[in-house]
């Protein structure tokens, strides 16, 4: 019996994200029993096998069932997987899947094999369990992705990321239908490559963390096992100061270079006049271009400020002489000099923004950080674009914001051909103020919503459903390895030096890290050696129950004992987090914080037996509840308290009645 | 002024653990600021610089203080290190140091840079706050260790381990002064360490889970970096169905052999009549004796059968013609032919009990597993010998048992050269049943119990204290990266299929797995396949809530509230656990263990009422509560609750009074 036919918003199976395009209900189910296993017919490549393998063993691990990897069960296989040929690792390959579970069995349809996976991660986010046992149910999904490169850009240059890291997030990437693992290989701190022709970078260059090629490969086939492609990004000319510090004879400036300890824009550039820089250049992207085996080469280009161009004598008359009016031209001069190099080794030249500028032919992708305009007018002069600005999950924005941030919004007026020309987008996790403990929570569960917004229909965009299925997301992802959740926990532990964390979680579950560029006020106040144990760092993005008792106060009415409990806790929680304070004093810089949470509890009970009486405050009291609210916007442990303009709707509330 | 000189039971300082030999309490303390940081004099190996660098870190993570590793500060630095030579990493080194504390700086002396780092982690342990800040108390302590050989074999082979969590396992010994990693790289169910010579090893006989060559060297400098040895076992002649996989030419019983995927005794053994098989080894050792610089070379020996010896007609006849009446003999010839192997790789020839048989020199080492009896003979009988019998971490024995598991007891009568002929001994991590993701929770923080009894002297032997202090470990360990805790909670969400799992943390918390071999019940319940996701993997050995209610019972006066309060707990959590049961199968198996702790706490309370009325309990209400605790000690999903004899004692006391 057909129950509904869906698509669209609110139409979708109520747990999947990314949502598919089209859901249709069945009646019926498929129970989840020992001997349950895996058949594939069709051409597919060894990568499918090892992902039926994985698959089984998930299913175990979560439904407890001595599941055993098993290719001989044929035609009594519960889970039939047919695939036409065998995918490629590359952009436009074909991952559309259909998927059928009805009472005898599950049947998954693909093109290739990269489709039957993401097929196979959408039947795994169906497992449902009942008294009666573990059961898929029926349905039917028709399935292929809105956009054909959705990345996430991982920077490992800032803060270095074990390989284990990498694979857990490879892991939790293939989990929401990701495809493209941008790695951010180099920048002023760090150069994380090992090179065998220079291998002065890794040496000197990386205080020893880096990638080896025997890493690199790892990871690369890691990847492409989950049908995830690796991007590297080399960038030059500038963030360049570890290439300088391993071959100085290299720079604008002729001096010896030390790698950079803090994070932001700085002077040291390649210099674009010497030849030495393209046959550098050569090798090492050849070398390169040789252990990435993807099509798309990352070459940077981002946040030269130009000085050291215009202040040395031979650049600036290597200029004067071409007469470029300004360093962007002599940028556009190196750029021009570089793809020919990157074409020569097969591959194609991506860069940021800035590489976008007249006189580069069009087969070059743009990747867009610094705002909408500069992308639509690339896509429009005939370049190819990916968007990455509004996806900068290192800001600390609310996973909303990037959830309807749309490549191609319905405000926008494109050409259909204009459209195409739009690859997808990529979340960016910069890791200037992460550390491998801490990087998970900052990606996860928030990147799942940019991967629906990349993979789903353009109208998928309720951000209450969203974030439901966010939750149920982020347990699928902390049950696969990801630390956004349970490093929380060992943070608190840490910072509150004992195993009684309930004080201080409850202040955390409040806060959020300064946002944007805030945080790191004026990039002076973090170093590479900077601790990344404190406050700012267990808090989170997205915190939960800021949101709720929001929509809580948003509502209000039947709503009013939640809000009451919820202010009582925080108005007693102070006593018991300065029993913390008292044998950790890490805790210093959140006191402030614990006061003026204890302090909104209290007036927001205040306002709400000002409104429960019917009887508006005096104005002293209305005084009072201003200078607290204006005490609770202040930041402290480069965090800021979330439920001060909730708490003052009701302190307005009380004061209007 | 003098507050204390101290040294055995009771007397050392408050968290330090191991406990030193000697800790003498002064007045004062060293604030930790700002600017903190290293100098170190003398001939130090570059370790050292490295460990301090990571003290330093450890140091600024925990304090949150923007420390920076600083290596100008002189004499000016807090910390001053000073040490005589560079220390060796090989079995008796020096490992001693003295560290004194006082208002002005730190002052650590060392003989060896080993010791040096040894005494690092007793001032990490020092570290303490209050309103103040942080700070080290003022102490001297005089330390050194008991046995030489203070070791934890981690079986990589029947399920593998994956390099990272190698390396937080040896930070975890570092933390606790251990300074041996016995890695047992192969069984009948895999070959974990790359050959060049012998590539079929980890091609075939592998599944692909192996240590690169480059991966081992990882480890080892990992580990030597921590002042720790890293001692390779591969064990023959028996266990080895890897290697006729593989290699099915050194068979006893030639036939294709398959991996193993039971655990167990298995007959497939080596020909030792064969000179290929000598041959091989003589190549694979040597290619492994390269790889692993220590001095000691672990060939296993244990768990012979004999059975594909006796039945195979060319090694009776073998055997006859020699005179020898067992398969023994024909074991001892085996390691007659393998020793000259060893020594001529460099390597001094360690094996388990088994190898222990006339005929073989006495300068090969001796690992007791079996019994003590053995033991004791083979050091009185010439051998050195390492204790693990009594230190099988795997079999969740309490952390109390290991601790009290003397090499050299008071009660055992042993010369001066017999005594110096115990190296020390080894907690075994066999892993049968452990994935990484809940290894952690076997060996941690457990064996830091273990570590203290071969650090430590004999006399400190207090087990309260000592798990008084284990909650301390834990946490430093914890915060170090170790999952014990951290991954308790992830399998408990992923058991309960949400977040909430507070009704299932408390059933948890009261339940451990079976012990001994109990769990796998004649070794045929589990494969290397079964999930190690279910509740006999989150339950862990040594519970703290069993602990502490049972020495309430035992108390009992002025604990009557704690009691009642904990059985009312337990009482009610039955109608919670259902909730989660509903939507999660998986948990059916703790379905019964829930019921029996619900019983558990009814009749424990009604016990608590007749006891509070001072009036006995009918005939009938004896009958029931019997019954009760009858049915409670049944296992369920491998595990047992460990409260019902605590309740059984309230039942009794209710009774009798």
């Amino acid at each position: 019996m057909l129950l509904a036919i869906c698509g669209g918003p609110g139409g979708y199976a109520q747990e999947l994200m990314p949502a598919p395009q089209q859901v249709v209900k069945r009646d019926g189910r498929l129970p989840v029993r020992l001997g349950f296993s895996v058949a594939v017919s069709g051409p597919a490549d060894l990568r499918l096998y090892a992902e039926t393998a994985r698959f089984v063993k998930r299913l175990s691990e979560r439904t407890g069932l001595f599941l055993r990897p098993d290719d001989s069960a044929g035609a009594a296989a519960a889970l039939q997987i047919v695939v036409r040929r065998k995918g490629k690792l590359e952009l436009y390959e074909d991952e559309s899947y259909q998927l059928v579970v009805n009472d005898r069995g599950v049947r998954l349809e693909a093109q290739t094999d990269i489709g039957a996976i993401r097929g196979m991660e959408t039947l795994f986010q169906l497992l449902s369990g009942d008294s009666s046992g573990y059961y898929f149910p029926a349905v039917e999904v028709t399935d292929s992705p809105r956009f054909a490169w959705r990345g996430l850009l991982l920077d490992v240059a800032l803060h270095f990321m074990p390989v284990d890291e990498l694979k857990t997030t490879l892991d939790g990437m293939a989990a929401v239908k990701m495809n493209v693992l941008h790695l951010h290989c180099c920048n002023d701190q760090g150069f994380r490559v090992e090179s065998k022709i220079f291998p002065r970078l890794q040496n000197l260059a990386s205080d020893g963390q880096y990638y080896t090629q025997a890493d690199i490969k790892e990871i690369i086939n890691y990847a492409g096992q989950r049908g995830i492609r690796v991007v590297p990004e080399f960038v030059v000319p500038a963030h360049t100061t570890a290439i300088l510090v391993a071959y100085p004879e290299l720079a604008s400036v002729k001096k010896k270079y030390t790698l950079q300890r803090y994070f932001g824009v700085f002077d040291p550039v390649l210099d674009p006049t010497s030849e030495k820089v393209y046959t550098f250049l050569d090798k090492l992207f050849g070398e390169m271009a040789a252990l990435f085996p993807d099509a798309y080469f990352h070459v940077g280009g981002d946040e030269n400020t130009g000085k050291d161009w215009e202040k040395t004598p031979h650049i600036k008359a290597f200029m004067e002489a071409r007469g470029m009016k300004d360093y962007m031209q002599l940028q556009t001069y190196f750029n021009q000099r570089l793809l020919p190099i990157v074409r020569k080794h097969g591959k194609v030249m991506m860069g940021w923004d800035e590489i976008f500028q007249p006189g580069l032919p069009k087969d070059i992708v743009i990747q867009s950080w610094r705002g909408k305009e500069a992308y639509y007018s690339s896509v429009k002069k005939g370049y190819r674009a990916i968007l990455s600005n509004g996806y900068y999950i290192d800001l600390i924005q609310p996973a909303s914001f990037h959830y309807l941030n749309d490549p191609v919004p319905d405000t926008v007026s494109m050409t259909k051909d204009e459209t195409k020309r739009v690859l997808g987008g990529e979340a960016t996790m910069w890791s200037e103020l992460v550390a491998p403990e801490t990087v998970d929570s900052r990606i996860w569960p928030r990147t799942a919503a940019i991967a629906e917004r990349l993979w789903s229909a353009r109208s998928v965009r309720d951000t209450d459903d969203m974030y439901r299925r966010l939750d149920v997301v982020s347990l699928e992802l902390d049950g696969l390895g990801l630390r956004h959740e349970a490093n929380r926990a060992v943070l608190l532990r840490r910072l509150a030096g004992g195993w009684d964390v309930q004080a201080l979680g409850i202040l955390v579950d409040v806060i959020e890290p300064l946002k944007i560029y805030e945080r790191n006020e004026g990039d002076t106040m973090y170093t590479v050696f900077s601790p990344l144990t404190k406050l700012a760092d267990v808090a989170v993005p997205d915190q939960r129950v800021p949101r709720v008792f929001r929509r809580w106060v948003m509502e209000f009415f039947g709503k009013e004992d939640e809000i009451m409990k919820q202010l009582l806790i925080w108005k007693n929680n102070d006593s018991a987090f300065r029993v913390l304070l008292a044998r950790s004093p890490v805790l210093k810089e959140a006191a402030p914080l614990s006061e003026s949470l204890s302090a909104l509890g209290e007036i927001g009970l205040e306002a709400m037996s000002f409104i429960r009486a019917y009887r508006p405050p005096d104005e002293e009291w209305s005084q009072r509840s201003r200078g607290v609210l204006a005490k609770a916007r202040l930041q402290s442990g480069r965090c800021e308290l979330q439920v001060v303009e909730s708490v003052g709707a009701l302190v307005e509330r009380a004061r209007v009645q």
